[in-house]
């Protein structure tokens, strides 16, 4: 049985997404970040990081995966799917996991902070990280405006980027005019497998969102 | 033949460490950031990015490769080195790799970005990424205390690592008390290959760095 540690942030649904995907079976195990759950010894024991998501392999004598972009890569390689077998097909999709792990989350998670949970409103910071989520938005739609997905067919890259674009109105980067990029989100979107990984684990209350969320950010940065 | 398009910053020396360790034939084609080659049509076209490094494979039809963690890997897994064969090995190289990519190398570049080359002095956002820099490093000083690399045998996790360690003192990121770092970094420092990547492209004049240094921070901010 695999089993994922999981909260619902981008990087968690990129693991939650692969493995509905998939079509196998897991456990969720839900870690409250509001808790400071990922910090404690026992988790740290299964990531030294102390982040979410984490993978345990209970078929692989209890393998332990941290950090999103290596689940989504050993899960491809586990079931031989969503991740070309030829050199040049497999590089390319993992050159824009790297992308997303690398640029596109970490710039986008810095402008969250600043629009929404830093004390202060600083100006020239919230630009810095807008701008650079905007112009890493804009080479995914550059590269996606002569192809349906981000390298070749729908991929693991596909499902690293897709939680954080769906994510550009909370952190506030505009999306205006990038028209490839909103056909490619509205796509997968559709998928039902996302839309199952969306709701790993079970989401908060509508009326609890906000406030849940806005104390997260607070605690991730203490 | 493999090209190096790349520059003298610690993405650019993972690749160029790779290449030296595997002491296989390349070509170097410095890429000036100061003058924004990167961003000129004929680089974006191998490095849609636009950012250091690429690698060139001309032995497989000109197939180019960005992202300096998928470099590691392209060339780890056609050379079959440096990252293990087997899946828990090679795994937990990856995980480490990631590591690197989506936190000590994006969080040390913001700290020397609000440290040496942001207008304003901003102390709470400098505090932010110290912070969260020096958290990272003593997630890797933890992992360093009951083993002698980051994930087995020296693999390209270390290598991912390396560049953004030693540039610690240049980041202004304090490691005193990191003790099991400062071995890993020493050990890895003496490497011969090491110490070729680390000239390559070739660098600046010792009078020449700093200006050079903080024009291409100001160049990557605009």
């Amino acid at each position: 049985m695999l089993e994922l540690l999981t909260s619902e942030t981008p990087n968690g649904w990129k693991a939650a997404i692969m493995l509905e995907e998939l079509g196998v079976p897991y456990k969720v195990t839900p870690i409250s970040l509001t808790d400071r759950v990922q910090k404690e010894d026992w988790y740290v024991a299964l990531n030294p990081n102390g982040r979410i998501p984490t993978l345990v392999d209970h078929d692989a004598g209890g393998f332990a995966v941290f950090e999103s972009g290596a689940i989504l890569i050993y899960l491809a390689e586990k079931f031989g799917r969503f991740l070309p077998a030829d050199v040049q097909g497999r590089s390319t999709v993992i050159q824009w996991v790297m992308w997303q792990m690398a640029g596109l989350g970490p710039m986008m998670g810095q402008a969250t902070v600043f629009n929404r949970y830093f004390e202060e409103k600083l100006p020239a910071v919230i630009d810095r990280y807008v701008r650079e989520s905007r112009r890493l938005l804009e080479v995914m739609d550059a590269r996606l405006a002569t192809r349906d997905y981000l390298a070749g067919e729908y991929s693991i890259a596909d499902i690293a980027c897709f939680p954080w674009v769906r994510g550009a109105d909370w952190a506030q980067i505009p999306i205006d005019g990038l028209d490839h990029v909103k056909r490619w989100r509205d796509t997968i979107a559709a998928r039902p497998a996302v839309q199952r990984g969306l709701n790993v684990p079970e989401p908060p209350k509508p009326e609890e969102m906000e406030a849940k969320t806005v104390k997260q950010g607070r605690n991730i940065l203490a």
